[in-house]
């Protein structure tokens, strides 16, 4: 399977980090996360938002959308719940981390460390920081009586969110009040096979 | 089951649409959209989001997240592909919806007839308004080779981009020029048991 991929990427590292756990081996193809300008040219026919990480399957067919991925690759696998409420808790905190913890982490950390503009953004980073900080909030009162996301074990939903949570302080995010995030952090990262982001 | 519901939310909508079309009866408590300051107390135990839609199952057990309500309800049924890869593609669309959809056509849609100060956010709206036509042109591209989202028939992909784009005008989008998406619109309308967002 090819997967074009951004390093630094949070979205793509969840791709990589579920593939080296179930063993599935992954080309690489490294595409600009500031110069977007081929975008279209590259990913157009791929995926309809012309964003990474994107799969190509080794038959062609295409797959986007990260936690997309995630269930593609995973489910079957121990990563998965088979019950259906387990498996719905699984998607709920998914979307979360699209709608709530991804447009806020991911963005001030892009904005700080990769976009070389860091100044002209002074608004949107105070803004989506203050975000961020809702969704940590979100997700240590869940982990203060959790040891995992989901059922007591860890699933995809780990994945996703583990994702941009781990590297939140290169957003400038300020883990020590969030003691149950942090235990649940390094739980992930003793996972067998876990690999980092930048492995 | 028990509905934490708004009328205008297409979150909720598609919810509802999805019961309605499964003959599941839902009870409805209705919350504002506008003062959320009761959502701690009334979602707190429920919803680590504090958003509606929040369901709750017959049993008690909660469920959030609009797309993971669909596929909890949803799965088993005929509105939702049993393939792997089109169950994936499934989750594409949906992901992509909440990521660049909603929050840019529902967000606009929002602050423009519901908010009540839609001039303090000029800025935002301008911003989001140009984000959501990069949405829809994304759909009118894969639309226009195309019936439905997935595997060219009716699946809960098309309830969650139906929810927000058929009210898009709202929103001060002009869908004039998307085509596709329109012969899309009217064909989901025209599904049976099919209701309306007034419903």
């Amino acid at each position: 399977m090819l997967l074009y991929n951004s390093a630094g990427s949070g979205n793509c590292y969840k791709v990589r980090l579920l593939a080296a756990q179930l063993g599935l081996p992954l080309e690489l193809q490294e595409l600009d996360v500031v110069d977007r300008s081929n975008r279209a040219e590259v990913l157009g026919d791929l995926n309809p938002a012309r964003r990474v990480p994107t799969l190509v399957l080794d038959d062609g067919r295409p797959l986007a959308e990260s936690n997309a991925i995630l269930w593609y690759l995973g489910d079957g696998s121990e990563y998965v719940p088979v019950a259906p409420y387990e498996r719905a808790q699984v998607l709920q905190w998914q979307f979360f981390e699209q709608y709530q913890l991804e447009p806020s982490i991911a963005v001030v950390r892009f904005l700080l460390i990769f976009s070389g503009e860091a100044g002209r953004h002074a608004a949107r980073i105070r803004e989506q920081t203050a975000n961020g900080y809702i969704a940590l909030d979100a997700m240590e009162r869940h982990l203060a009586q959790r040891t995992y996301l989901v059922s007591e074990r860890y699933t995809i939903a780990d994945i996703s969110l583990y994702a941009y949570t781990h590297v939140a302080h290169e957003g400038g995010f300020d883990l020590g009040p969030y003691p149950a995030l942090r235990a649940w952090l390094g739980r992930v990262a003793a996972q067998t096979g876990h690999v980092t982001i930048d492995a």
